[in-house]
């Protein structure tokens, strides 16, 4: 039998993590023969719900998993932790501004990048659901030493899915029929839906997606709709996205693990390494492959043209901005 | 590519709905390489919640996704279903009785069964999860004219998790190494979790459940703790059980297409054939063997004693009350 994998898990109680935790206990995850240790983190009002959620997946009788420890600290929560998925930050508050919510962020993030790097794993691998996640990663990345800064990433898998999603929707196909569309920069609206490398299947034939709907759809409903799709669930659902954020996050682990088949490209923010002239350190969405084992390259050498360049430079100077406001944090 | 399976959930948009619908769309219930087509029901007042749940489904990509349809009534909701999953019941409310319960939502599952019975596909599977659900699923059985009555079953599989877990936790072992404990007669605080024929593997070891623990705890804590879990979890979360409820509903149709693999034994409440003496037609939790493609057996011939004699007989006397508080729908 393969050795537990261990997943700290915070904000384990709130909408996200209650989506979370269940499938990665099913073995969604990591795979249907990797046995999972669960450490359940959240804040000390929030405990007796976690017991609850704790409680329920006892109930379900998983066969993988091996464990349930839930933790009312970073510190005890991330003790040896392969993997560490930072989902519980301060929401927005009425009348607030990015800004704030950044600097109200910050110290949360700090404060759990020591805990990870003083308790998790050498190796570990940190996940940044938790919004602003790009800069609450960078946070978070800034405090690692003895762990691998290149190993703190943010989600932007759930922009990837929903971009899928809308292409299958309007072409009335699976979206396993849609691959390699991807997105730039920073998890918010200046992000960069990219269909350039993106192709699908339809009647047995593979094209590329500027050849499967039109130009102005590309540019108008479709960009604007994955840009603004977190307000538009939330209008629904009078709730954000909580079980496509967790598939999302859940989608990001698996293939940086496993792979993502077919050697499909896939977006992750990761620490720039100065690809494509981002700075250095900025935690940005990038087209990445991931053939798995923990792996992940950028993709690089793809053609930008001017109108895509514009948009990518206004995602990294909201990015350096979010990085100013964060500088003495860092 | 297998032809998709339509699987109708009614309350879609609620908690257990919410925890459902995603799995199943991830391929956990059918299986990884079976297409799947959603028809998500709900009631008109929740039907913008559910819309946005259809949108949190797109957002999620799923490969297996064949298409997501949205019903406000159970005429076209179930229109071909092959798997009917009726989750939305009338909660009990302040003061109310489980005779006042039961009548309340006796109507709405006479409706839920002349609509499988008129527009499901005629091999239709059916689980009820809205409770008092062994009485509502007899309730829509007796409208199945052109469908067969043996398809409609009651979910059971909760309170046979809930027993498997509460046995790993004490033996701290995993719950895969627990087999074929399960549960007799309602859904309700009359079941009977049955362990003579559980075993489990520990240290290496295969041992007979009451081997591996203290007879006075199996007869205490544990019977006491798996048929009230239901108030607990609500004690701990201030929410009914969600997560695993859904993971229950999931393993039982999972099974019961799949198999339950190696042979082993998990509870369903079905329409009795008047094994164990139990009246015909009731819909009654069994042992049952699952080996796939829709079938199940009764585990028949197994020895009860007087003491499991009188409890099954009480629940046997409980169903047989429902029963009569409903016979005008009947």
């Amino acid at each position: 039998m393969k050795k537990p994998i261990r997943v700290a898990i915070t904000g384990a109680a709130g909408n996200i993590g209650y989506s979370l935790a269940f499938p990665i206990a099913a073995g969604d995850m990591l795979g249907k023969d990797q046995p999972v240790i669960l450490q359940l983190v959240e804040l000390p009002m929030a405990i007796q719900g976690l017991h609850g959620v704790a409680m329920e997946l006892d109930d379900c009788a998983y066969p993988l998993l091996h464990g349930i420890e839930v933790a009312d600290n970073a510190a005890q929560g991330f003790k040896d932790a392969d993997v560490v998925m930072l989902v519980g930050a301060k929401p927005r508050g009425p009348g607030q501004t990015r800004a704030d919510l950044i600097r109200e962020n910050g110290p949360i993030f700090t404060g759990q990048g020591d805990a990870i790097d003083q308790n998790a794993a050498e190796d570990v691998k940190v996940i940044v659901v938790g919004n602003p996640c790009n800069t609450n990663a960078l946070i978070a990345a800034s405090r690692a030493k003895r762990t691998n800064k290149a190993n703190f990433t943010a989600m932007t898998r759930l922009d990837q899915n929903r971009a899928t999603g809308q292409l299958a929707k309007k072409l009335g196909i699976a979206p396993a029929a849609v691959k390699d569309v991807f997105i730039w920069g920073n998890h918010s609206d200046t992000m960069v839906p990219d269909f350039s490398l993106g192709y699908v299947h339809i009647n047995g034939e593979k094209k590329p997606v500027s050849a499967a709907v039109p130009a102005e759809w590309l540019a108008g409903d479709f960009d604007k709709t994955v840009r603004t799709r977190g307000k538009a669930i939330i209008d629904a659902r009078g709730k954000s996205s909580a079980a496509s954020a967790a598939q999302a996050a859940i989608d990001h682990i698996h293939d940086w693990f496993l792979g993502s088949g077919d050697n499909s490209v896939v977006s992750m923010a990761v620490p720039s390494d100065g690809s494509y002239g981002i700075p250095e350190g900025l935690v940005y969405s990038f087209p990445v492959r991931v053939t798995g084992g923990w792996k992940y390259e950028i993709v690089t050498g793809l053609p930008i043209d001017a109108a895509m360049q514009v948009r990518i430079d206004g995602s990294t100077k909201e990015l350096l901005a979010e990085r100013e406001a964060v500088k003495d944090l860092l």
